[in-house]
């Protein structure tokens, strides 16, 4: 890759890519503080739940590094403080709250009895996140590959990709994984409206990569399981809940209700860090609402009428009936999920 | 309404308003001649199955008036030429080839034997299609009243109103009528990705009308139908086959299979004019591929990476199972379609 999501660049800094500019425009910005950070993931300079939460965990980072803390007591304060302030960026995304929890857990180890320990403590673990995540999609991408088909022909929602990531990608890392193996996959790109994840961020990885597809607006992707036939579907999650049911981008439910009509097998990829079995069904999960200038506008065109509403929620639940399969790092699960994810979260 | 899609003009001129410019300019053009407005409806200056109709309806009255044949054959020639031109300028919508079939049986009247005669004719013949058009769209909000019931959540896909026909809409002209009616009804338009009739002329005419509404991507349907609670869905068509299966503007499959599966009833609002006898099922309707350009970019806003590709279908085709009801200004025609659309059009 050209590019890089997230970069840890010394002394202490948090290089991200403004997601917002791609593909018109390649801008990195540098991060010195969790604030900074949290603003950034909010106004989604970066996005994805996994890269979510690495930036997060740099976020502590920095803060623990950047610290003028006298002792270790002060030094666990303001890293409680920059955790309440992470936690708060964006709500649907859990992977974000399973890191700031494990990030929690390890700070609060006695054993880091000094400022110096507990900072290398909390840089390191940052950086272990970091590094986990780009395995575990390369693992969901193996797990993935007995279910793509020679010539497949696939439909993905959003960005899931090296942008969305650590790097490697979930959904799109099986498409890339698919596509190294030679297995001349083929991809329709929804463009993902409203912010255009998938005409802006995977159509930017996938013509890196040299994937062969073509972006389609959201509502066309029914058209062509009828009239070119769909060999399978798959994309990232936000939030699987315990029994299954997956709160992902916004269009993620019409498209895999439209998949299930045409028989097209429908996949959720995602590590078992997006798997929140304290959710015990979809219905719980709450479901951002975002700016409505993100419908009314693309870029700085003017779409609607001045001084109309508009419902503009990030994500949606798609029940699990409608999904055949969620491919984690640790296997791939299979209905009756409630039950399969009980299994696989107890390994 | 401020606003005419369509109007005509002393001495001999079509003014069309720029659908491409709403909402945010309001610009007028003059039409003296059929080759013009053929390349207006290929450029979707004016869209919409009955707003073509009319346009080229006066394409052809705009060619006889202003010609400057000698006798009554070269007349007739010279609308020969034209209708083959305004015919060939958009595929799938069905009412362009009923007006100029209609058109094309009147010219071929021998007892139009003059000059003079016949330039009358092809006029009067066009302002009754535009005036019936007003009067057809009017007898399909009646004919809808009781499938709309008080404090309706309508869900509705596309422009089908006043900017999409002469006057008053088919599908929003329903909504129009419920809301002129007490109704209290509320509305999510789909934004239409990708030209954004939805976003840009439904709510620039739901506005005017007073009718509440918010502007949701099109992905976002099947959220708000579990979540909120939807009555109906309503869309117009371009053209439906004779066994009721549906084309109409891309998005609008995946809308059906959605409702259906949410058990909200889904409504076709048509003319009969919309409705095709001789095209047996709907995969045999002439899917009209459009330019990349509209998926590229919004306005001269580019959202994708340079050198992509796009796949840009225009239209999809809802099957009849998917279909509750097909509005007709004849009436309402239930299941089985094929049987009672035969009745209906042999009425």
């Amino acid at each position: 890759m050209a590019f890089k999501s997230l970069e840890w660049l010394d002394p202490a800094t948090l290089r991200m890519l403004d997601q917002r500019k791609l593909p018109t425009e390649t801008v990195y910005n540098d991060y010195s503080n969790y604030a900074d950070i949290a603003q950034a993931i909010k106004d989604m300079i970066t996005r994805g739940a996994p890269a979510i939460a690495v930036a997060a965990a740099y976020g502590l980072a920095l803060t623990a590094v950047r610290s003028q803390a006298a002792d270790v007591d002060a030094l666990r304060l303001e890293l409680t403080t920059a955790m309440a302030v992470l936690r708060a960026s964006r709500p649907t995304a859990v992977n974000l709250f399973w890191a700031m929890d494990r990030m929690e857990a390890m700070i609060a180890n006695p054993a880091l009895d000094s400022v110096d320990a507990l900072k290398d403590a909390v840089l390191a673990e940052a950086h272990a996140i970091a590094d986990e995540d780009i395995e575990i999609n390369k693992s969901i991408g193996r797990n993935a590959m007995p279910l793509v088909p020679q010539g497949a022909k696939i439909i993905h929602h959003c960005n899931t990709g090296s942008l969305a990531t650590m790097d490697y990608g979930t959904a799109l890392g099986i498409i890339r994984m698919a596509h190294e193996e030679g297995k001349d996959v083929f991809v329709l790109l929804d463009e993902t409206r409203p912010r255009l994840q998938g005409g802006r961020l995977s159509a930017y990885e996938l013509r890196e990569q040299g994937v062969p597809f073509k972006v389609i607006v959201d509502g066309a992707s029914g058209h062509f399981m009828r009239r070119m036939g769909i060999d399978l579907c798959v994309v990232g999650a936000d939030r699987v809940a315990a029994n299954g049911d997956t709160a992902n981008k916004i269009g993620t439910y019409n498209l895999a209700v439209v998949a299930h009509e045409n028989n097209v097998p429908f996949y959720v990829a995602a590590p078992t860090t997006t798997i929140d079995m304290a959710t015990p069904h979809g219905d719980e999960i709450e479901i951002e609402e975002r700016t409505a200038h993100e419908v009314t506008h693309v870029g700085d065109c003017q779409i609607t009428p001045d001084g109309i509403e508009v419902a503009n929620p990030a994500f949606d639940v798609t029940p699990s009936k409608h999904i055949n399969a969620i491919i984690t790092e640790k296997g791939v699960v299979y209905p009756p999920f409630e039950e399969n994810l009980k299994k696989l979260m107890g390994k």
